[in-house]
């Protein structure tokens, strides 16, 4: 018996946001002094840590459950299932359906019943439920996914990240640059093939590190209204994810029985470049090894980070060959991983 | 083997508010016309319906991690276990922490993390994560609980439910009146006694019953904002619970293989004492019987519909002799049942 991932699908939002379209921000610190650069200047920097060139933005008339909606149909359409069989839908995500330039999340109903509905399905045995787990939420539905099909309370699940970050970022804050949109979906389902999820690991640091992501007032101190916005203190992130994620991906893989040579590809949320390539090549250290040339596949350069949907979106593209010198095939083991608010981390071990 | 609650707690916030506490009320219809009764008729009309004498709200300094954290404190104190040894934190609310006076939720760290943070669990090994499913997500939280320790990838679970529904009311809408805030809180753990779960089944109805339970404008149409409050369609989500709840118990009630007959109590999400009266009364019917007296306890005429809350909060009153007349006892067959936005229905079959 395996549980294994039968179908992927993910959207791209259309518009593109780039760099240089921040030109014009007024980008202060958090205490609301003035930086001592002109934007250009800001941007190469963030550039050159971040890796990230453009992102992207959903259209003003859409919502979170639509993107996800859209990525669930060709995840479907790729597993080539009915829709009718899916006995689990599970949506993470961090704020809720927000409509353009409204501050209130709706999350009543849950997302998941909105995709559901948007979808079609009928079946009233399909459980739709939304996981709040931060951006290391949909690699945690997909152990979700596993605990029903292990359990025996479910066969097929369809597990769906999907973020809206640009409806949430301060204008005035440099790290706005880093957050995108997008949806990414599969279908996990029991088979009698080989392979499939070969181990999990999963953790909450939550005793100093629960408010390292959070929501906060704008750095602008002209502004005087109560609207908050995603921040973060990138440099405590910084460490905790260099402490903290290589032994979670070695506690995974050593669980699986695999060896470090046995990883194809390493499948990490996209939220800083630099940051995941030192969390990767740690992980490698602890195993005595260079971190492999192509290992890491990335598409925080286009896409930024969409949070919940960047691993999803990412296994999507390379399965479907759009994303360039990389692929991923039959029998091959790969590793996503996450890491994120709460602060939260995760891998699985997996076998295509 | 038993997957089995060991422990309970609930916190039921200070502040009484009663139904002549609004009497000063500007009530309207939906469409914004009058209502073509004084409020002192509206409030007995009502109270007639739902049972509603009085309901609680929590204090402006607090949100709602803070009141699912004591509910959770008092749950590890009563089933005597090492805090550190918890495995899994879940949450289910519905709207997340909301600050008094402020209409942005707060989701971002979870409210498990949250929770984590404030009960000082250091072991990183016990995750947190938040589970939205309507009125229906402490049960449903159970239930995946029951998964996560059935599969092995669990051993001791706190489930809570939470929830502050003082922060979404519409001031002018008859409805507001049901709304309660509270939270209730179980450790679930696998053991070797006999009993604990014996089957439980779940259900979303979304293709046209999604939205029964939304995010609408406030009745006053003289207010222009954008805020949105909780809202439902009562009619419709009446005639869905009457359709479909009954058939939900029986369906859950056939699988654990037991009869009706050796059920002792009910605890259904206290939504509408009217419409709860209903609900089982078609449960007993379906099996050619009269509803036993003192069957379904209820809280609602003191604590109101406290959404995730009720049923966790029931069921700790009455092990804890607190709700008169009312007993449960080691071995006693009881149904954990609910009904809410998604739509969904779920219920569990417990031997206690």
């Amino acid at each position: 018996m395996a549980i294994r991932i039968i179908g992927t699908g993910s959207y791209i939002p259309s518009k593109i946001e780039k760099n240089e379209d921040f030109y014009n921000h007024q980008f202060l610190n958090a205490d609301g002094s003035a930086i001592n650069n002109p934007n250009e200047v800001i941007v190469e920097k963030f550039k050159a840590i971040t890796g990230i060139e453009e992102r992207r933005y959903i259209t003003k008339e859409l919502v979170n459950s639509d993107i996800a909606s859209f990525a669930a149909k060709k995840a479907i359409e790729d597993a080539k299932i009915d829709k009718e069989s899916i006995d689990y839908i599970i949506v993470a995500h961090n704020y809720g359906d927000l409509k353009n330039n409204c501050q209130q999340s709706d999350t009543v109903p849950s997302i998941a019943s909105r995709v559901k509905h948007l979808l079609k399905i009928e079946n009233p045995q399909c459980v739709g439920y939304d996981l709040l787990f931060g951006c290391p939420g949909w690699i945690e539905g997909v152990i979700q996914a596993k605990a029903f099909i292990a359990s025996g309370i479910a066969k097929r699940c369809l597990v769906i990240g999907s973020e809206t970050l640009s409806r949430v970022i301060d204008p005035h804050d440099r790290d706005s640059m880093i957050y995108s949109d997008g949806a990414g979906a599969v279908i996990v389902e029991e088979n009698d093939e080989d392979g499939g999820i070969l181990a999990h690991t999963s953790a909450t640091y939550a005793l100093d590190e629960a408010h390292y992501i959070f929501f906060g007032e704008t750095n602008n101190p002209e502004i005087n209204d109560q609207r908050r916005y995603i921040k973060m203190y990138g440099r405590k992130i910084y460490e905790f994810a260099l402490t903290n994620v290589p032994k979670a991906l070695k506690t995974c893989l050593d669980k699986s029985g695999k060896d470090i040579s046995d990883i194809k590809k390493i499948l990490i949320h996209q939220a800083n470049e630099k940051m995941d390539e030192a969390i990767v090549q740690r992980f490698y250290r602890l195993h005595k090894m260079k971190m492999p040339e192509g290992i890491m596949p990335m598409s925080i350069n286009l896409l930024g980070n969409s949070s919940v949907a960047t691993v999803p979106t990412l296994y999507d593209l390379i399965l479907k060959g759009q994303l360039e010198g990389q692929e991923i095939n039959k029998g091959d083991i790969i590793m996503f991983a996450s890491v994120g608010a709460g602060m939260n981390i995760n891998a699985i071990l997996y076998q295509v």
